[in-house]
């Protein structure tokens, strides 16, 4: 079954059964739209081909092992460097024997700055897995109704699997079809409650806006942690109880092999769009004490306001016990603290754990003197 | 070389040459009492004896390690269940055949409440470790002026080799003895700046008291991190700069085994003696997604004031990746969070590193529902 069309001034859906091929009109009291995000497919040629693969349901990943195990696939490409063709290359290096990664910007996971993506691409390529930056896909190449190749500005690229991880949309079609209001980041709006624009319809999950609460915009962010506070929201309010969602703060987390990387906040791209004058400090360090077994790089950048010291954003890209450090600078950041209070701040210690001062800890200290040395 | 002596109306103090048995008083104009702390010795029959260790310098261990050596000692007693005496009975595991820990209190790390310490004295058990609790060291056993056992109340147990684990005392003895100001935590007080009571004179590290953010009480608190901020601070101070200690919030961080304990803030105990009115909730949960391999059992509790559901303490008890979870929490705890708005952050997501709920949010999340429920 389908939903074509709300009429939201008479209250109700019409239901399309996929089976019988046939439309009926149903009412609702309340109507809680749900629609999820669709993933983004290039409208290349060839781009209908066997062997090419959007990843995005469970059902997706069951028809892509099942075709490797018929096709047994040996040139894997994956279009798109975000956090999902990323770990999309590491699942693909497992299996196939040559991956290559085909993303148009000029770094991997653009979710970050360009000097940290640096860095993953580093790691990506030290894992075996071809990374291929500044480079567009403009075609598919088929034989005999099946992938055979990718074509890009540059040349061209033998592949027998296609992976598309160029990202997915906010679902909201059918919203803004029926006169809900949809942002200008493509999502539905929503309120605090999670209620939209018109009377008795709710949002909740990828098809919903989300309050970010340190550029001040609505965004669209389809990630599950919010997805899934938002449905439990929405229905506590439907349920006749009061519960509301305070936004979030771009906090993110991928792994791909052994490599963490981690977001929360801005990044120096979004703080100039929002406006706001930064400094950033960038450190590298340890997850445990340096003489500790197991001891592993990490990365640590911070951006600051300049004036204030106040942190606006963290990214993190290290090994082992790198990425989940996050939560402290996204707690930290929620809260609004300066780089100065920060610095200071009573974070656990024991050799297994950390340096004695802790790479967050580091960070906020070089950060604060870079605030310093710039008023 | 070793002070003896701090005159305060003279400035000056008395050092005494140790290899030339010869004493001088020398004039300062500013003083920086870095005193540390002292191991507690239990004034026991036999404390004296060859094999009885106790831990807290360089030195110490390196004493330790040459005894084994030549000693091979095969059955280890560590008197006390501390962090220091838990992590030693570790070594001590892979060192010898037998390991006994000997407590007085009902609980090994009683820095838990006694229900989060059952967690770990079971998981000390299933180690291999003997853990004897409320159990008192009456005497040690020598022959040959080498200790061969312990005397406790409820028997004998026989030892070729001793760690002592009760814990060390500010050494503030100097301090007081000139008259410089010694708190009843048994610390030298403090300003925010390492000031102690007495003009040009300074005090940082283990022997100084450290604001408590959450009881409000001056607390002696023997851990590096502290000592190396406060050693700082103290520095920038003396040198003409200005930096301000903001205090702790009892965050504290230790590993046996695979084994992960962490807290912050305030046990139950602590907000009883601090008059704070509390309700607690504890969690089960996994430090990634359940399906993911490598996920691993972690317990949270929360103990959070009932009429506002400010958090006041936290503890953690689980397997790795979950100690260093304490972090958010203690920066939660920081900014005087509340479990209602902490349990909607955002804190970051990814299979490899959290349910879909991380853990620390599903305890905010039981500890609001508890709030709620009590008010």
């Amino acid at each position: 079954h389908e939903v074509t069309e709300i009429d939201l001034a008479a209250a109700t859906v019409t239901v399309r059964d996929l089976d019988a091929r046939r439309e009926t009109v149903e009412p609702y009291d309340t109507l809680l739209l749900a629609t999820g995000a669709v993933p983004i497919r290039p409208r290349l040629p060839g781009a209908e081909a066997d062997g090419i693969f959007g990843i995005q349901t469970l059902d997706d990943g069951t028809r892509l092992l099942s075709y490797m195990d018929e096709a047994k696939p040996r040139r894997a490409v994956v279009v798109g460097a975000g956090y999902i063709g990323v770990e999309m290359a590491e699942a693909m290096l497992e299996r196939c024997g040559e991956v290559t990664v085909v993303e148009r910007a000029p770094q991997p996971m653009t979710t970050l700055d360009p000097d940290m993506g640096a860095v993953v691409a580093k790691a990506v390529r030290q894992m075996g897995i071809e990374l291929r930056t500044e480079e567009k896909v403009e075609a598919f190449e088929v034989q005999d109704g099946r992938v055979s190749g990718v074509v890009t500005e540059s040349g061209h690229i033998p592949a027998d699997l296609i992976v598309l991880g160029i990202g997915v949309r906010a679902n909201a079609q059918l919203a803004a079809e029926a006169g809900v209001q949809v942002l200008s980041c493509g999502a539905i709006g929503v309120d605090r409650r999670m209620r939209t624009s018109a009377e008795n319809v709710w949002a909740a999950g990828d098809c919903a806006a989300k309050y970010h609460r340190v550029s001040r915009e609505f965004v669209a962010v389809p990630l599950g942690t919010h997805a899934n506070k938002e449905g439990r929201i929405a229905g506590i309010n439907i349920g006749g109880g009061y519960e509301t969602f305070p936004g979030i703060v771009g906090t993110a987390v991928s792994k791909v092999c052994d490599l963490e990387v981690a977001r929360t906040g801005l990044t120096e791209k979004e703080c100039r769009a929002t406006g706001f004058d930064y400094v950033t400090a960038t450190v590298d360090s340890t997850t445990r004490a340096g003489y500790f077994p197991g001891a592993s790089k990490i990365r640590i950048k911070l951006i600051v306001e300049r004036r204030s010291g106040r942190l606006l954003g963290a990214q993190i890209v290290g090994r082992e016990h790198a990425g989940k450090r996050i939560d402290a600078l996204a707690t930290a950041l929620w809260n609004e603290m300066s780089v100065d209070e920060m610095h200071l701040m009573d974070l656990s210690y024991a050799p297994p754990f950390a340096p004695v001062w802790d790479p967050v800890l580091i960070a906020a200290r070089k950060a604060w003197e870079n605030v310093q040395r710039a008023t």
